[in-house]
Formats: structure tokens, sequence, C-alpha cells
């Protein structure tokens, strides 16, 4: 019984005020204040949901999975899902698809992008790539379209600049790289739309495991790059992909 | 207007269930779920109201103050309040007393402590008095007796086994050391009660401004130590006091 | 002379082909590729300008500020503006305004911000407001209409809750936290948009001027959090207006 | 012979006072010294004896548990205890039982908990349980009743908020959590008695298997936060336990 | 099709300048900028190519190697490179060789050094060794004579100043060194080359995995020294070549 | 009263043995084990007496020394002296001597050195001899003949080398060095008697206000190296001055 | 009397071998080892003498800069030099040149560079330009021809690639960046000469003084780069001139 | 030929001054320097040779044992000598001691230590005592007599105070400790000889394997702590000792 419902019983005299306080105080929040979050959400993203897959057994997965797509989802995704998982799911159901470097599993159909929808995934080396996959995939499960963009780290700028029209047309885009983590803020200062960056923990020695490249981040000379955590693909991929949604057409 | 009284006009016919639902959203962490907590705090908390005087000025405390004494505090504190506000304060109310050392303003009468009422607060130097003294008069100014036991630190260890008999008779124990922050581990192994460490900025060189006693104290030996942050001798003497006032008769 | 120009000029004979060359290798990537740039740029960008205040004279700032004037810009924002120079500006051109507490001057007139423009500006405590509006004012200037939340830190978590309703208009949320920067990801947990999260100085001791915070924000347990730098207002309130401005209506 | 009954001897001249006096210097903390500590500490304490099983053998700590249970503790309990250990004790001692996620070994019959007890063990992410058992597990043995409140992180608020009530009960409190460490700062917020704050190692990149949490704790903006090492749910549940036994009835 | 034939191209009439401009737009960097640096580059670097192994499969790496050989390199040097890519690769070519120490493998013919080349490269320990061998190989590799001077650490300095005449022939230096790495400021001060110091991980406990070094190098007091990463022996085998190759005759 | 005192009165019988085991345990600590302690102290050390002077006004200070003077001392020796509060003690008391470097005032005779007496005490560069003079006269206010070796930092090897011959003389030897803090392995690899390591807070940059230096010297290569805090020079002339003069003759 | 004489006087019979063993002894390092070294030195290096102006009064400085000019010294070079130390040297002696930017004070005439000299000294902004000039300075009293391209940093790649003509000219690279210490990548990617990267202290919160900057340049992914430690200009400028006044002629 | 033969020949005509300038060039640090230095140590030193075992091949170390042995010395000891190594050399060798908790191999016999001899090795915890093995069998190695004094942690300090009387016997103290590290503070408060304190990697979380400890143990309150390198038992017994063995008796 929803709080209306309550209410509308209060009207009718079918439960006491009292009664509908102690009920009201139960539960305040997923009756009342959580519901109120919870629609917002509800209305305003898109209909995936997602799972992490670490640290839990691949029966646990499925069951989740399965709850919730009996519950209405119309795309599960697993992130740092094992391959092992994946193929307990693809055994018990359909349209579902592994995604290797992402280390991805989706199951169910993700929402058709717009027409203009563009989120540029790009790395600094070749070593990034499987970070950039996570936000890549994440991107595209939440109905994004993605250019990826790989290996056009700064040691060789050119590489970079011959994609400079690629890149024009992103709407959001997210930077991987480790080492010394120079990209975004050369391409922060070449896009006008938000950087997201990852710093990951390619490197070695004073490398620290992506520190570096994320304190490097932290300080870019361009404005408009933002930063998430080492190897944190899947947040990248997921804000980026928040913004190219919502954004109008140009 | 509270929700019981809402309730009641919805059955009166007086709101619409549709307008009640409204105002339930609107302030739904306030008018439930938070109010059920501060009424669990009003019931059990002592009546000595709080102000971390740094960065205001003397007028916007003088001002913060009166508003609580006349909504009917019997005490305030203010921490780390200037002499200059001090002064302004006593001005204008009664009852104000400052003490130099803690940096604190205590305005109004503190609550009598319990017979058995006893918080003991130790530094390892004489540098550490300052830092001691927060904990002290927050401690007493909240309705504890409070045991001094200064600059008993480790490098002479028969000063502190000589204050033995006094450190028995503590329900809760503040321990201020600053350099290598070792008097907790000792204390804590002497004691049964909780042991509240203070790290301080005394120091110099790999001191790193309390950084060292900080992590030393994270790592006692002793399983009845937990530490609060570097010079924060407000917090520990507020939870020392709080665990010495709820405390039964041994 | 641009390069079709150049390129007719070929074309009519004017210019041999190996002039041509010569000229166009000379300064290729400003001829070329930035132009191309920044064309993209001035079409999708706001028209504010914005200097950096901080370690100029007044004098230089003028001038700069005037050519910028002169050469047609609508709009410029001075950051980290001292008050002196401010008062030189405001002596030399008209439509100056200074904002004390974002230590911003601005010139000219802000784009009006278009009718469901929203960002929200939260604070954890009083001591973070400076730095968040310099985030507010600066998504002002840049045509942003700017929900102000302060003083919400989740040691009373009611206070961020009955604000919930604002929060939730927001398109882009900038979240301003010292000490232990805890708030965005309370807030990230509410709002389905993304949370541009700002570490202050704000704190003592273990704060260490804010790598404390800036850490924890960047291990939100919310996904649509990234992090700038610590007390970089300006980089927030830009990033959150660049999105802001580019939303589709909901 | 105790120290009465040497001076004893001494006043009836069996012992002569040099005789005495070389006895008393021999061994004096243990004599004296010690035993009165040691006394104070079997009054008032629980009498539940404490083994650290890590880096010992599973003979050793078979040796330990059985000289302790013959010397008459009614309760001993090994913690880090691996499952091979727990199976040898359970060959040669009844009322062994092993607590899988605490890691703990049980040996006899913890005390009975007073009617009031109670210590909340609250946990930001599922991740985190291992730590929050060792903590419940801990106050269990030492006599405490324990509210398990798991899996209330602070980006889905709600969750915490629907158990206030139970966690208004509590009198003491231990948080254990991951990543940003921002739970004891809203739950400090909520309740008005001690908590305990846990950083756990859970997390990756720049959680520093801890160390953020920890900072991120130190710095908490709630007045009644303690924290100690990462990971160390043990002393956690020791001091909530301790405080809890205390506390006289509400 | 070439810049210059393109501008032929408009002046014939067979390409307009409308046309010319896109097709420069799309490649501006490749087509003038990076041609004219690579140009360069090619002109003035030795001809030996650099892949670096780790990461890469046995066959990925021949496949790279093959192609670069077939495209006219005379040699290629693989670093990091497992023993079964070498195997691998001695199976398909000739003129291939595996440097154990170095973890190098080289295939062709590397140029042979001038007569004066002469490249130092020291180490403190024997641990040290493998790092060393990186650089060595790499600059002979690029056409340099190395002097190996190992094992002549600080705290034995009679064993450097005894080939302080070997030393005084190098016109750069590569100096190996991890612990305290205090080698490269006694080598800075007798020699007046260029020193190259390399950190290396050997060490243990506050040598922090190469940290402690790293930082030591970094403030010499000798001012010939600069520091490549922790490890880094290819960089600094790389920069030393470079600049032996490049001088004159004394 | 002491123990046997005590002892004796229970043997007459006018102390009941309750009575003295009370007083025994009131302060077994002092009275026995301390006590003890105690005796070997007096009779083993110097006679000097050390006060900190940083934190005390000049007043307190000068109380000190006089009780101490007053009370047998026959020499006083105050650290971190200001220059007032040496001006004050020479106003009421005889034989004081202020060393401006060194920042220590003496008052009285500090003890003959011995025939074989040499502590070494060297700097790697002018910058260090404020620290390097901290410890010279501290040792030689303890008695020890001072060979001050000052600005041979490893950058000049020569420099150090020349001095070899003093340096052989040394019963114990005091290394003070900033920036890569090198020079105690050079030294600890030439002498064969304990070096005391003294990390000076000279440098700029990554020099980390000493951190660099004390970390290097950590990790000595040379096996007779052990370190104190950085710029703490009093401990190490304490220390070596130790050493020295209970050092049998050659 | 050096050591050639010496012999020679035992070879006539005035000085027996034994007498000459112990003034060979006496100063070994000195007379032979030193000399050695300090020949090989005067025979490569330039003859600018360089002094470090910091911590010395300015008559100190003075009588350093006579002493070197008396005997013979062509240029003298004073680091970190305070003006009022120009100023009295100026008064002194002729030739005197301060450069305010670098406060380098030069003394004498400086070798005239080559006509291939050519050291780049480049920075990302303007705040970098005091440490750039410091370098530059340093280049060109030590006789190089010095090309400064500033404020060329990566948020606007355009600005650094317009100057790609000029940077291909140099020899030897100096590149000086706070905040993300990008640039020197990106240069080192575009050059073929060694790279001496300069982090600077510019910045703010999470750039730590120039440690994110000198972190990001160890890191980085461009095989020419070395180090120098933060705002060290000189040995940067000091570095570059060496390796450019010994090239050979393209 | 030693260069007394050298001037003689000079002396004799059979060699000319300048071919005898050359050859004193040649190796002047050898020939005079270092073998004056390393006379100085033979006369002074213990005989015992020292070996570090790690990263050796059993047959590399027992080659260098046997040429040590055949050398002359009548005493060798290997450190972190694996199980495999010591039983090749106890095939080979006789004599030969495996000392299993400090993982050191003797060889030979040890000097007799003096009838005063006496050095105190210190464990806080059980977990301490292979570095302490470490320390103690170097010493006993190097000629001095060891009291072992373990597991007498602070958190117990009656534990440490009935150990006093041993305790002041000794002539220098060696305390090893992880965690907190607080020992040596307690320790150098009781003694008045050199505490030279070894920090161990025992401990998690924020021990950060040892560096908690070494930051405590170097800012001890104590006067008479130095520290060596975390782990480092084998220096802190050579120092010891070599203090031990050189004192005078009492």
């Amino acid at each position: 019984m929803n709080t209306l419902e309550l209410l509308n019983r209060v009207r009718e005299g079918s439960v006491s005020p009292e009664e509908a306080l102690l009920q009201l105080k139960a539960e305040p929040f997923v009756e009342l204040g959580y519901a109120k979050v919870d629609h917002h959400r509800k209305v305003r993203q898109g209909s995936t949901e997602v799972i992490y897959g670490e640290g839990k057994t691949a029966e646990q997965t499925v069951g989740i999975v399965q709850n919730l797509m009996t519950n209405g989802s119309e795309c599960v995704m697993v992130t740092r899902c094992p391959k092992a998982t994946y193929e307990l799911i693809s055994e018990t159901l359909g349209n579902v698809r592994y995604h290797d470097e992402a280390r991805i599993c989706t199951i169910g159909v993700p929402p058709e992008p717009s027409p203009n929808s563009r989120v540029g995934v790009l790395t600094a080396g070749t070593s990034d790539i499987p970070v950039a996959e996570e936000a890549a995939v994440t991107a595209e499960t939440h109905g994004s379209k993605v250019e990826r963009i790989y290996d056009v780290g700064v040691s060789g700028i050119h590489r970079l600049l011959s994609q400079a029209e690629r890149l024009m047309e992103c709407r959001a885009v997210v930077v991987v790289a480790g080492m010394e983590g120079a990209l975004p803020s050369v391409v922060g200062g070449l896009v006008d739309v938000p950087v997201i960056a990852v710093p990951t923990s390619v490197g070695y020695g004073s490398a620290f495991g992506g520190i570096t490249a994320l304190l490097s981040m932290m300080n870019s000379c361009s404005s408009d790059v933002s930063v998430v955590n080492i190897d944190n693909g899947f947040s990248a991929g997921y804000i980026a992909s928040m913004i190219d949604r919502r954004s109008a057409p140009l």
C-alpha cells in the first residue's frame, strides 16, 4: 500500500490517524522519502541496472540477475564479471553477451542511442585499453554511441591530432591514461565538452600504481577535466553517458 | 503542524490526501525520521551546547550564545574561543568563564558530576597541556569530574607508575601525546577502561606535525585504545565524558 | 591571409605551389589545425572569457580586460581577483561587479540562463563557502542559474534531506567539502545527475590541507561523482555549467 | 606467598625485614605493582581471555587454550584462528564453536548479556562484513548483545535511516567501512553514544588499502567518533563491549 | 598525394581551392607538421628501432620485428623480452642475440661505435646489475662503446676511486644504485659530463622499492646529475648514448 | 621512609601489615623499581644536566637552572636557548657561556675530557653547521673532545679523504647532512666506529625538509650507521659522547 | 711543492724516500688524486665559476668573487643572488650584470657560443618563467645560445606546435613546468635530443609544491626525458649547456 | 710494489720521477689513502667477516667462505642464509653452525667475549624475535655476550620492569619492535647506554610494513635512541657489539 492509498483510507475512516502515523513512522524513508527519490530516478535515468560482479559467487550473481529480469528490467550489466559467471548466466538466460576486455557481461537489450549521441573514449597506450573498454561498454549499455580512439599518448602528439575531427563530435569524453597521465590536459584543451579522466595503474616504479597519473590529472591546466578513481572505467563511462544522453542536439 | 495533526485534518476532510502527500514529501526526513532521532538526542544527551569559535567574529559568537541562552540552554561552551570574543561575551552575559590554556569560554552552569564520575586526562609532556586542557574542560563542562595527570611521558616511566592509584579510579581516560605517541599503549596496558588517544602536533622533523604520533597510536598493542584527530582535544573530552556519565557505579 | 585565400592565389598563379608549401609548413598548426578546433569552440562555447587574476598586477589585468572588451567580448570574469584590481578596473570600465567571497570580478553582461537551467552548489560547512561561491559565480557568469544549498554536512543528515526537493531540480551539482569529504557520496546517492566534487583545505591535523577530502571523494561509492583539485571551485563551476547549459529540457 | 602473608611473617618474626626486602625487590611488579593492577582488572573485566591465533601453530594454540581452561577460565576466544586450529581444538575440548566470517574460535561459555546490553555493528558494504563479524563476535563473547546492521552505505542513505530505531537502542556503536569511509560521520550525527570507526582495506586504487577510509574517519565532523586501525574489528568490538557493559540502564 | 602535389593540382585547376582546403583540414598534422618533425628524426637518429616486449605475446613481437626488418630496419631491439619470445624470434630470423641479464633481444647489426665513443655504466652493488645491463646493452645497440664499472658503492669509496681513470674517458655516465642512492653524487663530483642516475628497487624496509634512492638522486649536490624512473635502465642508456654519439671529439 | 624502615616498623609492631601493604601498593614503582633504576643512573652518568629551552620563558629557564646549581649540579646546558634567555642567566649566575651557532647556553664547568677522548663531527655543507654545532657543543659539555670536520660533502670527495687522518682518531662520529644525505655512508665505509647520522632540513623541493636525507641515511649500505631525527644535533652529540667516554683506550 | 718536484728531490737525494713517503701520505688526495681529477676538469670544462648566493652575506659573496677574479677567472656567476649583493658587487667590480627574473648576477665575460650552439628553454606557463630564466642565464653564462619558448603549455597544444621549427634546431632542451608537468612528454616526442625536465612549485592543492609535476616527469612516456629537482633551473641549464657545447655540428 | 719501494727506485735512478708520478697518479687512492684506512680497520676491528647470503647461490657463498677461511679468517658469518646453503657449507667445512630463527650461518670460532661484555637484545612481541635473533647472533659472532629479553612490550609494562636488573648490566642495548614501536623510548628512559632501535615489519593496516614503528622510534623522547632500517637486525647487532667491545670496564 503506498502513501496516497494510506491517506485515502484515513480520509475514508478505514484507517485511524494514529494507525497511519505508526505505519508512516515504521518505514518513512522507503515509504515516502526514498520513494520520492526513487521516483525521480526512475523518470530520468535509463533503465539499465548494474551489478558489481567481484566478490560474488556465480550463483549469487545469477540469482540477482534473474530477479531483476523477472521484475521487468530490460537490460542488466555485470561489471568485473568472471568468465565463469558469464557462462552460468548464459546457460540460464537469453540475450547474454560477454565483453572480454571490459570484463562486463550484459543481459537483455540496451537502450538505443539517440542520433546525436557520441561519447569519446581515448587511451594513451595499449595497456590502458581494458579500463577504457569498461568505460566504453558501460556507456554503450546505458544508451550512448561510443567513439574509441586508442593509443594516442602525448609522446606522439600527431596520433591524437589526426583524430581531431572524430573527437570534435563527442558530447562527453573519457580519457584513460597511466604513467604520467598527461593526455587529459591535451584533450581538454582541444575539446569544449566535459572530460572525465581515468588514471590507470599502468606503469612501474614511481608510477605508484596510478597515483602519479591521478595527481597529474587532478592538476590539469585544462578547466574541463574532472577525475575518477584509478582504473575506475565504470564510473567514467557512467558519467559520460549521463552527460551525453541529456545533451540537447548542437 | 505535526504529522498526527495533519492526519487528523485528512480524517476531518480539511486537508485532502493529495495535499497531505505533498506536505509529507516536502519534508519527510525532518517530519518523521529526524524528529524521531532528535527526540532520542534530547532525552539522553547532557544539556551543554557547543559552538566552534574559530572563524566566527566576536559579534557572531555572542549572537549565537545569547540565542541559545534565551532558548533555555543551561550551559554553553565556545571552543577555540579568542580572548576578545570572551571579553565581549562577558560584557553581555553573566556566569562567563575563560579557560586560558584550553581556549574555551563557558557560559552558564555546567551539570554537576555524579559522585563516581572520573575522567583521566594524561599528557606525555608539558607542551601537550593545551590540547589536554581542551579535553579536560570539555569533559568538565559536560558533567564529568577530571583527574589531570600531566607530564608523565614514557621516557621516565616511574612518573606514570607513581600515579597508578589515581589512574585506576577513572572510568574513561584521555591520553594526549606528541612525538612518538607511545603513552596510550602504556596506559592502555594499565587500565581496563576505554582510552581515547589524542596525537598532538608537538615535535619537529619526522614528527610531521602529529602524523607520527597518530600512526603510532593507531597501531597500539593495547586493545582498548581508539584515536581522534591531531590536536582534537574536544572530541576526546566529549567521548570520554559520554562514557563516564553513562557508566554504572562499579 | 587565411588558407583559402592562399589556395585561391595558387589557383590564380600569383603564388607558386612551392611558396605556398613553405607558408603552410611555417605555421601549419595555427593556420589549419587549431583554426578548426577554434571554430568548433567559438560555436559551442559561451562567450564569457576568463582571466586568472593571481600573480598579475592590477595594471596587467586591466590591460587584458580592456583588450578583450574592445575585441567584442560581452562578458569577462577575473578569478582570484584582488580587491585593488577590481577597484582599478571599475575606475576604467562600466558594468563591473565584485563578488567578495568568491574573489571574482565580472565585467559586462553574463549570458541569460535558459528557463530550465539549474546548477546546485552545496557545502558541508560554512568554511567551505568561499570555494563554493567561486563555483557558483563561475556558473552564473557562464549562463547558469544556481541553487545554493550551504552548510548541509553529513553529521546532521536531516539538513541535507530537507533540501531534497531543490536538489532534485538540478541538472548538475557541485559539492564542496573539507575534513572527511563525505558529502558528495551522500548527494551522489540522492541525485541522478553528474556530481562534481571539490575538496577544500578546510580542517586541521590529518585533514592534510584537503588531501583527506580529495582521497575520500576519489573513492566515493556513488558512481556519478568525479573530482577536481583542492579548492578549485572555478573548474567545478565551469564543468557543471557546461553540462547544465547543454542539457535538453527534462 | 602473597605480600600480606609476607608482611605478617615479618610481624611474627619468622621473616627478617632484610629477607623481606630482598623478596620484595626480586619481583616487585608481579608481586605488588602488577598484582594490584591485575587485581583491579580481574574485578572489573569480564572473564573472557583472548588469544591472537595468527602466527601460532595449531598445537601451540591448543596448548595455551588448555592451560587457560584448566586454570579456571570460563571462556576463551581465539582471533584470526585458522580453521585447522579450530578443528584440532574441537577434538580436544568441548563447547567449541567456529565463527567462519569472523575467523574466531570460542571455547567455553561467554558471559550472559544484561537485559539492556546493546552494541550496534554497522557496515557500509557487504565486503566489510568479515571485519564487522570480528567486532560483533568479540562483543558477544565479552557479554554484549549485538545488533547487526549491514550494507547501509551512504550512497543509499535511506537504507541507514530505515534502521534508525534499532540504532537508537545501542549503547555503543561500531561502524565498519572501506572506500571513502563516510558512514561513521553520518552515524555519529544520528546517535548520541560513542562511535568506534573501523576502516577496512576494501576498495582499490586510491583507497590505498584502507588509508583513505582511515583518514576520512579521523577527520569526521561528528564529535563522538574515534578510530582504530585498518581491519581491526577486534579492538572495536572490545572497546564497544567495554562501554556497553558498564553503561547504566537508560 | 603529398601537399606539393595537391598544390600543383590546385594550380592546374584539377582540384578546386575548396576541395584542397577540406583535404588539408582533414589531416593537417600528419600531412605537414609531423612529416616535418619526422624528417628531422630520421636524419638525426640512429637507425635502431625499439619494441617494449612486456605484455606482448611472442607471436605479436615476432610479427612487429619481421615487419620492421622487411621495411629496411638494420637493427631492432626488444626490451623486457621474455626468453620464450627470443626463442621464437631466433627460429624465424637470423642475427638474433639474447642478453640474459638485460632481458634484451637484439636482431640485426647495431651501428658501429665511433672511435671516441664511451658511455660509462656504473652500479653501487651487484644486485643493481640487471638494470645496468639494460642501460649498457641499450647504449651499445644504439652505437656506443660502454665501460662497465660495477659494484663500486660508496661504502668502499676506494673501489670507485681506483676506476677513476676509466671513468674520466666517458662522454656520458649512467649510474645505477638502490638503497640510499648516493653513488651519483660522488660520481657527479668526479666527472665533468652528464650523469644519468637510475634508482633501483634494490633494498628493503624504508628503501620503499626505490623511492628513497630516487629522492636521494633528485637532491644530489652535484649539478650534473639528472634522474630517470626507478629501474628504467632503458631510458638512461638511450639518453647517455644520444649524448655520447653527438659529442665532438675532445 | 624507605622500604627497609617500613619493614622494620612492621617487625616492631608500630606499623600493621595491612597499613604497610597499603603503603607498598601506593608507590610500588617509585619505592622499588625506579629507585633501583635511578641509582644506577646517578652512578654511571656524567653530571651534566640538560634543559630544553624552547617554549620556556627566560624566567622559567633561569629558575630551573638556579635550582639545579643550588642542588649541586656542576654543569647545566640549555639547548635551543634564545639569546635573551642567555642574557638573563648571565645577569644572575657566573660561568655562563653562549654558543651562538649551536644556540646552546652552558652554565658551570663541563667535565674535563680524558686524553683519548675524540668525537668527530662532520657536515656535508656549510648550511648544516648549526645542527653540527649543537652536536659538538653537546658532546663537549658532556666531557668529550671534538674534531670538527665541516663542508666535506660527497660531490668533492677529496675534501673528505684529505681529512682521513683526523677522522681515524675518533671513537664515535656524528655526520650531519641535508639534501641527499649521502655522507654517512661514505664515512661509515672509512671508519670502524659507530656513526650517528643526523639528517638536516637543508635543501628544497623534493628534499622535503629533511625526509629525503633521513630515508637515505636509514638505507645506508654501511653497517655502522644509525640515525636520529631531522635536525636533532643534541641526541647525536649525546649518544656519540656516551660512546666516546666509555671507550677503553685503543 | 708539487709531487713531481718532490720526486725530483728524492732523485737528487735531498729528500729521503722515507720523508717523501710521509709527505705523500699526509695529503694524498689533494696532492695526487684530486689534482688529477682537477686537471681533467680544467681541461674539459668551461671557465665559468658558480657561487650559490643564498645564505651568504653580501660581503662574503663579494669576497669570494674578488678572490676568483684575482685568480684568473674570466666569468663568475652568483645564483639565487639577492639584489643587495649584486649592488655591493657592482660597486667593487666592473662588467657586472643582474638578471632580475633569474636572480643571477654575472661578473666578467661569459664564453662566446659556437655558431651551432642552441639550447631550448621552454615553459608551460608564465609562472614558470623565473625557473626557466635561471636555466637560460646559466646556459648562456656557460657559453650556449638559448632559444626561449615560453607559455606553451599542453592545454593549448597549437602554441607549442607553432614553435616546432625553432625547437628542432636545439641540441638540448630544458622544459620547465608545474601543475601536472605534462609538457616534457610532448616535447620529448617531438625532438630527438636530450630533454631535461624541471618541475616547478607552481600550482596549489594536490600540486604539492611540485611533487606532482616531478612524479609526472619521472614517468614520462618519452624515452629522452630525465629530471632534476623541483625549481632547480640551475642544474638543468648547466647540464643542457654541457651537452650543447660538446655536440658535434649536425 | 709499494710506495716506499717505488720511492727507493726513484732514489736509485731505476725509475724516473716522471714514471713514478704516472704510477702514483694511476692508483693514488688505493696505494695511499685507502691502504691507510684499511690498516686502521684491520688493527681495530674484530676478525669476523660477514657475507650477505641473499641473492647468492649456495655454490657462490661456499666459494667465498672457503676463500676467506683459506686466507686466515677465524670466523665467517653468512646473514640471510638459506638452509640449503648452510647444508652445502657444512658438507665442505667444519665448525659450521646454523641459527634457525636468525637465518645466520657461522663458520669457525667467534672471538671470546670479555668478562664485562654485555649487549641487551629486547623485543616488544614474539613476532619480533627473528629480527632480534639476527641482532643477537651478529653480536655474539663479533665477540659480545648477549642478554635476550623478549616479549616485554609496553602494553604490559611490568614485564619489562621485572627485567630491569638484567637490563642495567648492558653496555649497549638493541630494542626490536613493530606496530607502534614504543619500546625503545621506555627502555631509553631506563638505561644510560646507547639504545639501537630496530623497527620491524610486524603489524598490519597503518603499520605500513614498519614505517610507523620507524617514525615512532625516530621521534623518541629519550635522547639515547638512534635507529636503523626496518628489519635490519644485523646493523643493530653490529653497532651494539662495536660499542660493547670497546667499552672500558665500569
